[in-house]
């Protein structure tokens, strides 16, 4: 069969992976920087891992996409694959320890006020210590308990915290990392009991806005938000006035219901919110290249020993 | 006996707690701001437990001294105490979570570039990842394996970092948290192997100057340095030189040769070096107030009753 891999942030020793795992499945590959490099010629491969929109659309030859990421919410309307049966797989599994430190980083950073400092020292500022929250005896939710969350929530533990509640759709996960699981049903009893509420759940109809206004009212005044997942899960409009009002201590936005943040949005203003541009996750991590490509030739494996793939999205769920 | 509080971030609750032990104890007990405040009539005090160095310095009558906080390096000089035969304790114990929680956040803030982001977001700005480092995979060294470093190390092992090495004047340290532990004799050997050196050591002869121009440059290119110890430990000049010159890839010091921070000081324009105030250990964490308290009144029980105090300071090693 023919593979192509379309990946700019590939290493030579990725490379070398890929190639020996399709010689010994005797599959042929070919490597990409952009989907602009693959020639007509190729437009008929079996496999593609990486990002090749064209090709999935008009391509019924596809037999299976592999996407280097976890949220496959983008490639999820109808009419995104050519072939109704081209399987689907992601790299979820691959970002939750890069996610994971990001959430600790700015939690601390909104807690430890170290932002304010940074700013202060950076203009030659040596000011006075001021309120500092901590992780200790804080009551974490991780809304949200894939990979991500939970790889978030084994981290925070060893903070010390009061307790690390998971909320997920299941009301099923690992009780070893979380003191607590409910289901999504009883997300509204824990809120007013969360000073740290982590968010990291995938785009679907079930978690759009799903930290609405009212919802995000039941937290208590002084909490912290973080979300990684996608922003379609927050009313970004009340999640602005609760941090005006001072109500929520802080938020920490890695991603946004429209990205880029557009110009003219008023979250870029606004008081103690800490944005950054969707990078929690992203393929600059040697950690997270080696466990993408691992990933991805795992399941090679499987699809060519015509075994079930391990990391298949269930497109109905869509994640 | 009378005993002296002088603390200005005291909650009425840990007023009761010292009222209640100091009656427990028979002795009496009153409660000022700052040293200021208190009254002639009680300038022959047997207790201190705060900052009130005029008094140290004159009162022949004073037993015992608590200062609530870790280094008493500032304390040791000779004709501190009136009394040669003063006790003298430290809060050592009470600093280590706030203070681990400050490393870690630091930490990550540098290899994950988040300053970086904040400050291009919070001027509008939405601009593209960039190269990321990890705690994953990371080899620390711990260079001073008390409460703070130790703390420090129980959080960084859930990061999964490849080594945690700590040195310390002894060699020994808790082989539960430290992957191994070396004495400072060879420091030498562990620096070319180490990602992340974490320092936190107290002022002393031996530590002065320990992280030499010769010792830096013992890191290997692309090492980080966090020092939340005594700025005395680190050739400041050396250090600014190394990150000017990209050998050593950030630094974030909490603590100065000189504080605060002189204006004329290179530190604050030098690359990729991260300034905080003097502000990872302070007493406005509720963990840090209460451990504080606490460790006063076990050692007013013990001094009470004639025992040994827990948190003696070896005025011989300064620390």
């Amino acid at each position: 069969m023919k593979i192509l891999v379309i990946n700019n942030q590939l290493e030579q020793k990725h490379i070398e992976l890929i190639k020996a795992a399709t010689a010994e499945t005797n599959n042929s590959v070919a490597f990409y920087n952009s989907e602009a490099e693959i020639p007509e010629s190729n437009f008929d491969a079996d496999i593609i891992y990486g990002f090749a929109p064209s090709i999935v659309k008009t391509s019924k030859k596809l037999k299976w996409l592999c996407v280097p990421w976890a949220g496959v919410d983008s490639i999820m309307s109808p009419g995104y694959f050519a072939n109704d049966d081209c399987l689907l797989t992601n790299s979820a599994g691959a970002y939750g320890v890069s996610i994971a430190e990001h959430m600790i980083a700015v939690s601390l950073v909104m807690m430890r006020r170290l932002d304010e400092f940074f700013d202060e020292t950076r203009n030659g500022k040596w000011l006075l210590p001021r309120p500092q929250k901590s992780l200790k005896d804080c009551r974490i939710t991780v809304l949200g308990t894939g990979d991500i969350g939970t790889t978030f929530a084994k981290r925070a533990k060893a903070f010390e915290p009061a307790k690390i509640t998971g909320v997920c759709r299941s009301g099923k996960a690992s009780q070893a990392v979380y003191d607590e699981v409910l289901p999504v049903s009883k997300l509204e009893q824990i809120l007013p009991k969360t000073d740290l509420l982590a968010m990291s759940l995938p785009a679907t109809p079930e978690t759009k806005n799903i930290m609405s206004k009212e919802k995000l009212s039941l937290l208590p005044k002084g909490a912290y938000i973080v979300n990684v997942g996608r922003g379609s899960a927050i009313d970004e409009d009340a999640l602005a006035e609760l941090l005006e009002s001072g109500h929520l201590a802080g938020a920490a936005l890695d991603v946004f219901q429209k990205e880029p943040l557009p110009q003219e949005s008023k979250l870029w203003k606004t008081k103690n919110l800490l944005i950054t541009p969707h990078v929690a996750g992203n393929m600059t991590l040697a950690y997270t290249k080696n466990k993408n490509v691992e990933m991805f030739i795992e399941d090679l494996h499987n699809f060519s020993a015509g075994k079930p793939l391990r990391y298949l999205v269930d497109r109905k769920l869509g994640y």
